[in-house]
């Protein structure tokens, strides 16, 4: 998603002259590509899909609309079997229209979580809770801190849900580090993502990300907590940035590898 | 702030009629008017001045900067104490320029509260940190929880330093409620502020609070949590947004107190 402007072979070919030796994968473009087709293309480029993104929304009341979720949500992890990643991110989901009920929401992840970790794990994938940071409780992602992701995978065996942490989302939390060693300790980190905090916030807060070390984010810091908690899984540099779509995918690509070196290696 | 469109003889007055028996001022209305002819407007019209608005913005490193910033916050407390009210409201300020190092701006925090508590105290004002959404630690208050505000504040008598519970930055945070249990337990809750969580949000993330009963936050919810950690003082609606200020002041000021009644009294 940080280069998205770049297709799946133009991704692969630049991540192979650029040594960059795994890449995440978002499944929109994927399904475009076709799965089979990309998972050919990857594995024929040498390069690891370190997540697929993503899975969840889990959030609704509505049977119906419960249902489809969870079929979806079986796609995705086949899906990710196919393109040969262990891991499926899920961003949970928000608030159904008009309720104001974050425990009750925050209940159905759970219910839901109780039917995908098993058919996850019985495909050799992980279910990835990533919390997202608390600007996006209500339309996106109940799920706010680590402690409540923690909460949520540890009702269910490591090798079904874990955690997605995300810089991004959780550098501003002074419980974070805590949580992350009790992540590591549980083998529950199932991926760690870089991108950087930026003001001012673009209106809608989405396509806000940082470019690594342009903001307010310690990297080095945050990679120390990993590596301590036993973290020795790929690291992600996961930015939405209008900016960075605009520009040059290749060259943006590298700008990203070369700030990683820099702030994060 | 809420109807920032009035003047202070304006705003006296439509409380008046409305019936509103307080009201929280904001520094800025009240320098430009004078502070002793607002207080004398207020107490003329028979108004509590709930809380002013605002001191804060203590994370200077820089030496001038810093003592600039102590001065201000001992004039706003001067102000408060000319205006009547026992409360300054404090944000706590964002990460100086270039700065990654959120605990070390937190701890500069409570140097300044050890100089300020006592000064304030000394004029009848209790100071309370306000903890903002974690949108805006970065730039604007490195303080995003209760739990942090009362770490803080716990160093400190409660009658220098408590906290202040506004839903707009504590409503996503599941820890919050047993937050509020201990900050009314030890005398801290020394206000209560009222805004609702509604999307999309706009640049910059300043001005898109939303009316009571228009978003996420379940406002009687909120009210029954502090209402039961013992805190009987003022509840004040806090609004910062672009669409009602460009509306009729009064008429935003009835819808205001309509809402207060229908969601949170």
């Amino acid at each position: 998603m940080t280069v998205r402007q770049l297709s799946l072979p133009e991704l692969a070919a630049a991540c192979g002259e650029l040594g960059v030796p795994g890449v995440g994968l978002w499944r929109e473009p994927v399904q475009d590509f076709g799965v089979k087709a990309a998972a050919r293309l990857v594995r024929d480029a040498g390069l690891a899909v370190t997540t697929l993104c993503r899975g969840g929304f889990l959030t609704a009341i509505d049977a119906d609309e419960r249902a489809r979720a969870l079929a979806d949500n079986r796609a995705a992890v086949d899906e990710a079997a196919a393109l040969g990643t262990d891991t499926l991110v899920l961003v949970s989901g928000g608030l159904p229209a008009g309720s104001k009920d974050l425990r009750g929401a925050r209940e159905r992840i759970a219910d839901a979580l109780g039917e995908l970790g098993p058919y996850a794990a019985g495909r050799g994938v992980r279910l990835a809770i990533e919390p997202l940071h608390p600007m996006y409780a209500a339309d996106r992602c109940v799920v706010s801190t680590l402690a409540q992701a923690l909460d949520l995978a540890e009702r269910f065996p490591a090798e079904q849900v874990g955690v997605a942490v995300d810089t991004y989302h959780v550098w501003w939390d002074d419980t974070a580090p805590a949580q992350i060693a009790r992540a590591g300790a549980g083998g529950r980190i199932h991926t760690f993502q870089l991108a950087d905090w930026t003001t001012p916030l673009p209106e809608g807060v989405l396509n806000g990300r940082g470019q690594v070390g342009d903001g307010a984010v310690d990297m080095r810091e945050w990679r120390g907590l990993v590596d301590a908690a036993g973290y020795s899984g790929p690291v992600e540099v996961e930015l939405f940035n209008d900016a960075l779509w605009a520009r040059d995918g290749r060259e943006v690509l590298a700008e990203t590898a070369a700030r990683y070196v820099a702030h994060a290696l």
